[in-house]
């Protein structure tokens, strides 16, 4: 197990495995020359993150075919436990019908309402996690 | 009250309001040439987000007077509620005695173990919120 300043640095499969716990997780990306962070639902389908945005909104501009960080957590402070996966990838704005009855039958719906008829998906590049390392279970491990 | 697309945007008050209830925020900036979205615990000091991370790290060195962004939130997905806060500033490291007592004083403590001795501070400029509207509140409101 590799520890780096407290944090346990987790493989690729359960990176992926805590990702896949979490409903809402962060998109980070770039708007007009400004770094941003969103939040938004989504779901992973056939290996990529998927979710929806607005049609013309700036997401949806921004996210064509930018590389971008998306982001999951979960953080107890109290108990000082947590942790944390990161994913950077491409992400592209997709127009395929069976994209979008697939996220339908995932039962992916946005939490708010309004229109959110644009599919983005992230193909992952790079996925990484860290968690929490309890004290004392460096040297005991 | 605005409405866009579902989303309530917030006041910079409530922003701000919200956005001292939180504990953990995560901090989006450019590593390498890649964005990343790390998760901080972080703490409110004069106006300005402040948080601590080790010496020689790839965060200290990408905060160095970088344009940033930093995002909490709090979401409950089956009851379709939450609310998100961004702000955009510059961020810095900071190297004043008086400001690492003051958060000894304010009780951060970064939740993992490790040497965590480098304090970064993010000066807002934009600070901006956005809730998830109830269905009907915005043609009752």
């Amino acid at each position: 197990m590799l520890i780096d300043e407290g944090l346990e640095l987790l493989d690729e499969l359960e990176a992926w495995a805590l990702l896949q716990t979490a409903d809402v997780g962060r998109v980070g990306l770039t708007m007009g020359a400004l770094p941003v962070i969103l939040p938004v639902n989504f779901t992973v389908l056939d290996g990529a993150i998927v979710f929806r945005t607005a049609p013309g909104s700036k997401v949806e501009a921004a996210s064509r075919q930018a590389v971008v960080a998306f982001e999951v957590d979960d953080y107890d402070t109290a108990e000082r436990t947590g942790w944390s996966v990161l994913v950077i990838g491409r992400s592209e704005v997709v127009h395929d019908l069976s994209l979008t009855f697939a996220l339908r039958d995932a039962g992916l719906e946005p939490l708010a309402d309004g229109q959110r008829g644009v599919v983005v998906r992230i193909r992952p590049e790079i996925v990484t996690g860290r968690r929490i390392a309890r004290s004392g279970e460096a040297s005991a491990g």
